[in-house]
């Protein structure tokens, strides 16, 4: 079994031939398989960014990436903000400097460590966009009448597809999660039942980090996959998943 | 501004390069980036599928793409329950169909045009994986202290990976959550704490659909992208936003 750790695209790819399965082939060509793995791979959690800017057209497609993702009985429960005037920016990064410190003292021993860290680029990013979740999300119940917290998942996933079509396009992205949902909501005048929640920091970089971040500041480290994957319950053993 | 709806790859790369951004270029290729497009744009929720197997190197990449999505505080929130045994899949099959008719009765008087959709493919796909969320998530602050269900985010991440990784390599997935979580995680013997969040389909099929299921039935259809996108506040529509 191959490593998790050293993946090498081509490599992994060019013995799929031996394993294909029967009938039509709807395989992406090898290019394009390694641009998906790359993409999937490469991609960062960025907290630097060296200013610039994003082109119109460019982040008109990235947006439609993120508006493309699957979504619980197709309810897009999306919306965005783009973050432009200067004033709203310096409000948008006064909340996550606010929030940064409860969290600190919230932490206990590692308050230090963590008030070390860079979690922000609110203000040098080239774009700040605000991910939110609309009001009347409760008339939705296709796949959302046991797990209602569903249309959270699909936002996710399209703010997943706008960071693997960045990378793809070599930018960087951060998604900042350390700020009160509340006033967020207040500062950008979102209606009541609206939720917001992400604050995507987003452009050009002179490198991206070739690890993660907190992996790179021993905050925490990759598990085996193989701790991971479980086969019929809980707990028990996949035989075919391995770290080797 | 170009369409969201007729998406072609290689017409709206190809214009980017009169809007390259200053400094490094960190773009992939031309045919790695539409490898990424395609996947976005060309995945689908599938219902229906073609037995048949997936190998398990190919497996073993997909959830590695998976385990290598974003999460909060690196917590790695995720948890993979490979469905082998057929008394495990009929089980599971089960509370689908249970909760099926439930959500039916719940929609009220969209109940007959809910039930004619196929909603799942636990028996027929070659391999079913549930994805659960771990105990003990009530340790990890760093990005959670105002909002908890960032790890559901993540985790919702990771199977995005997994989904635009299948498409990749010819394979469909679907994601239910037609389910009681309860009592999945009772079939599954997951210990208190932990919650099941997918129940995901995967395999060969012989044809993708072309557009989403729901919208094809006529259930829902795909809002314009420029109702998603504001400026600054809500309800403020962004100027570069368009669906011409």
């Amino acid at each position: 079994m191959r490593s998790t750790r050293a993946f090498r695209p081509s490599a992994a790819l060019k013995t799929d031939g031996m394993n294909a399965p029967a009938g039509p082939s709807h395989a992406f060509s090898l290019p394009e398989r390694e641009g998906v793995y790359r993409a999937i791979h490469e991609r960062r959690d960025m907290r630097h960014f060296s200013g610039g800017s994003v082109a119109d057209d460019l982040l008109q497609r990235l947006l439609s990436a993120a508006h493309h993702a699957p979504s619980v009985g197709f309810m897009q429960p999306w919306r965005f903000i783009r973050v432009r005037s200067q004033s709203m920016r310096e409000g948008v990064h006064a909340l996550v400097e606010q929030e940064r410190v409860l969290t600190a003292q919230a932490l206990g021993e590692r308050e230090d460590e963590f008030m070390k860290l860079k979690v922000q680029g609110v203000i040098d990013a080239a774009e700040v966009l605000v991910v939110a979740l609309p009001p009347g999300r409760e008339a939705h119940v296709f796949g959302r009448r046991t797990l209602p917290e569903m249309d959270l998942a699909s936002s996710a996933c399209a703010i997943q597809n706008l960071w693997l079509a960045a990378r793809a396009e070599g930018l960087v992205m951060g998604w900042l999660s350390i700020f009160c949902p509340l006033q967020l909501a207040r500062l950008l005048q979102m209606p009541e039942g609206s939720r917001p929640i992400a604050i995507l920091c987003l452009g050009p970089v002179q490198a991206f980090y070739d690890q993660p971040m907190l992996q790179a500041e021993k905050w925490a480290s990759r598990a085996a996959l193989s701790d991971m994957v479980f086969e019929d319950r809980w707990g028990q053993n996949a035989q075919p998943v391995s770290n080797a």
